[in-house]
């Protein structure tokens, strides 16, 4: 006896091809679903869905899947479905993808992409590999992409495509409408929210948004249509800094000029927002010891070389630290009850510090402050420490006593505590403004200074006090 | 005698009336260059510098002043840059300004804002005030506010305007775009970057781009125009699903429909930009115990309330620790050189964990994490804490031994530290990967719960392995 499979709901769906439907079906489903899904499905139609799928859903479905399983995927992509999916990876994936796509093919599937994109292909290839690719594609489009090559990747001229939409202050809108026209014909994914305006030198006048032009009269020349303010940057700003432009101004787009004011490219708002959320992992990873690298799963020995540095540092300010602790031996041996506040005395200062020193790097990153109102934050900082510290210590300072039945002990304690707490606040926040004045990324640099230096004055405050009270603490 | 003092080129420049000249000038000033010209200024050329500076940097100068000085910079503004001002300024600087506004004013203020501005800030005020506001506006005005205040400021309706196109799809174009001059003349400012096509019951049928828009043919229909992809979300979704959607799928503006598919209102791209980095800001403050509003100068009695409760946390888990060598007391006492590494088990531990945690909490907000392939992730974590236990262990051996010249005592304390920080990866890894399934903020739970436990399992691991091998030690 033989079974025969029913065709289910979603096969009679996929065979109906009513892409709306689909599209709908799709859409509801959560982001695990659909990975089942699409690993339950026969070849055909699991190939069906890829081609409704937004590329940053099959992104998502690859990431997902073993790495066994990507060529069976890949499969069943053409060169365009493969130049998609490749603008949406991520670093580790595209690596792997690239791994897998014969070279010769990469010439196509470049060409079908944006400049941008294209260019941060390339960039992770070697320098050799990617000059033979470059090689076969047609000059019109290499020429770009090698220009955006020469750029940081974490600059203004990195984040930008050379695709755009430039016109003479002369054109009428009508004419103007046409090159729209004719740009969007060869390039119909073009995403166009405004247009530039250039002088006959290729200078960037201006810019007038595609509101403005829809409903200006046809006949109207450019000149008069510029909107009233318009930003742009020079290629060699900070992506940090382009992102504080979009920002600031709302920016949907932001044209990127030479020296002489020429038009290079434009940096649109999704990389941006993409931006913005790079450089806050950097941060957030950086003020632990951690790497962005770390978001990667599988490179165990990178993610270990990355992090050994700050760990290494701080294994020497904990042994300086307990070297400390062994230089005051003799009042610790006499007064054993001394060692039960360490882990207190070293992790409270620890702690307001590093919330200091976290608050002050984020604080710098979004500009709610700058060297010039550092001043009054440190103040306010200072405070919040003391408080914290008169707070902390005091409850320490009666659990101290009650504990070990010594109220000068509490005293010890207590007021250890305290000073410990309002220097970690001190120094968790001057560090990082110190790092941000001599230029070195706050994020990087302040999470093992700002521990080890407050382990190491913690206990040098609470050893020192717990010595000179010594005579007291015997009785 | 008297002095005549020479006019400037900047006051010839400003005389001028030279719009482009002026613009280009600010525009190429320096964050405090701005701020220190504006402050030497006479009043009437003060005035006609903020009516060309944009809301933003005008929001950020008055931001930097001491607050006695705000009045003389209000007196200066109409209506209308209020209006932008408040737009632009973020909470505390809100309420500080509203406190010096008349009330009176505000009905006239709001009205000039964009309907989710205005709701954001009338949702500062008390009820009774806002209702007292919103009565004396007129009810077309009153009407969208009050429904987007019904929303939580971080959901989709909470961030969503109602000032939109929708036509019907039965228009043709040209019948669109003058629907789009009818409104754009009401509301100049009004960012346009597609229009949504609804049914004759208001529900959203698809959207169109302006550039489909400008390309087609005037007499089509829009029907036919949809965009292949649209995507629309729920009023009650969260803020951060709400961002990856966007980032996900580049979007520049987002419809909300409720759950007859009835148009709401739209979410623009440069709220979602501050959405992704006030959420990035939550998350790296509350990983250290602290909190979004420390980012705020002057309120210290809420910065030490935020922060008191996980340094009380801490303050426990350090008195356990402690708590639990005082048990070990005998074994301290006699070999004294132990306590030497208290605070280097204790501190690496904490790192190690802080750096888990960091990352996974980092991983789950990013989306690279998520619960069906958090194994795979956990295990890397394991490794990665192993290699370094090994790694820092090993170190730690060596010193022991060399340092207080015994053999064992670097066995004891470098095998600790290994399994302490292989543990400390471990629990990292999984404290917010719990948290996230029990739908807890994991950032806000892991930072307090992480440090603790790692300090006292640290401890326990040393000691423990300390005591076992007590009689090797003693020699």
């Amino acid at each position: 006896m033989t079974t025969h499979s029913e065709p289910s709901d979603l096969d009679i769906l996929l065979d109906s091809g009513h892409e709306d439907e689909i599209r709908s079906f799709l859409r509801l489903l959560q982001r695990d679903e659909l990975i089942e899904l699409l690993q339950e499905l026969s070849t055909p139609h699991r190939a069906k869905i890829f081609s409704y799928l937004h590329p940053s859903d099959l992104a998502d479905f690859l990431t997902q899947l073993p790495e066994v399983e990507w060529n069976a995927v890949l499969e069943e992509l053409d060169h365009e479905a493969l130049s998609d999916l490749l603008s949406e990876l991520e670093d580790p994936e595209i690596q792997r993808l690239l791994q897998m796509i014969q070279h010769q093919e990469l010439p196509a599937i470049l060409s079908d992409m944006e400049s941008d994109d294209a260019a941060d292909i390339l960039g992770e290839l070697s320098e050799q590999q990617a000059l033979a690719i470059l090689k076969q594609m047609p000059d019109e489009e290499s020429d770009p992409i090698e220009k955006l090559l020469q750029y940081p990747e974490d600059s203004a001229g990195g984040l930008m495509q050379t695709e755009l939409i430039a016109v003479p202050t002369t054109y009428s809108v009508s004419e103007t409408i046409e090159a729209i026209r004719m740009l969007a014909e060869k390039d119909d994914d073009l995403d166009i929210y405004e247009i530039f305006v250039i002088d006959e030198r290729h200078r960037l006048e201006g810019q007038i948004s595609l509101k403005t032009l829809i409903l200006a009269d046809p006949t109207s020349t450019l000149g008069g249509l510029l909107d009233a303010e318009h930003y742009w940057v020079h290629p060699e700003l900070d992506q940090e800094e382009v992102a504080d432009y979009f920002q600031k101004y709302d920016l949907i787009s932001l044209p990127v000029v030479d020296k002489g004011h020429h038009l290079l490219g434009r940096i649109t708002v999704d990389d941006v927002v993409n931006v913005i959320e790079e450089e806050a992992s950097e941060d957030i990873l950086q003020l632990a010891g951690a790497n962005k690298q770390d978001l990667v799963y599988d490179k165990i020995l990178r993610s270990v070389m990355l992090r050994i540095p700050w760990l290494f540092t701080n294994l020497g300010g904990g042994l300086l630290t307990g070297y400390l602790m062994w230089l005051y031996k003799a009042t610790l041996s006499e007064i054993l009850a001394l060692i039960t506040f360490v882990p207190v005395i070293t992790g409270m200062g620890g702690n307001v510090g590093t919330q200091s020193s976290s608050i002050t790097v984020r604080g710098f990153a979004i500009n709610r402050i700058d060297l010039s109102n550092f001043g009054r934050y440190l103040f306010k900082e200072m405070r919040v420490g003391a408080l914290l510290g008169v707070l902390c210590g005091g409850s320490l300072m009666l659990i101290g006593y009650l504990w070990h039945g010594n109220p000068m002990l509490g005293v010890v304690v207590g007021s250890s505590l305290f000073m410990a707490m309002t220097l970690a606040a001190i120094t968790g926040s001057l560090f990082p403004a110190f790092f941000t004045r001599i230029k070195i990324d706050p994020a990087l640099a302040s999470g093992p200074f700002v521990t080890t230096i407050n382990d190491v004055t913690g206990i040098l405050i609470y050893l020192t006090t717990a010595t000179i009270f010594r005579q007291w603490l015997l009785h």
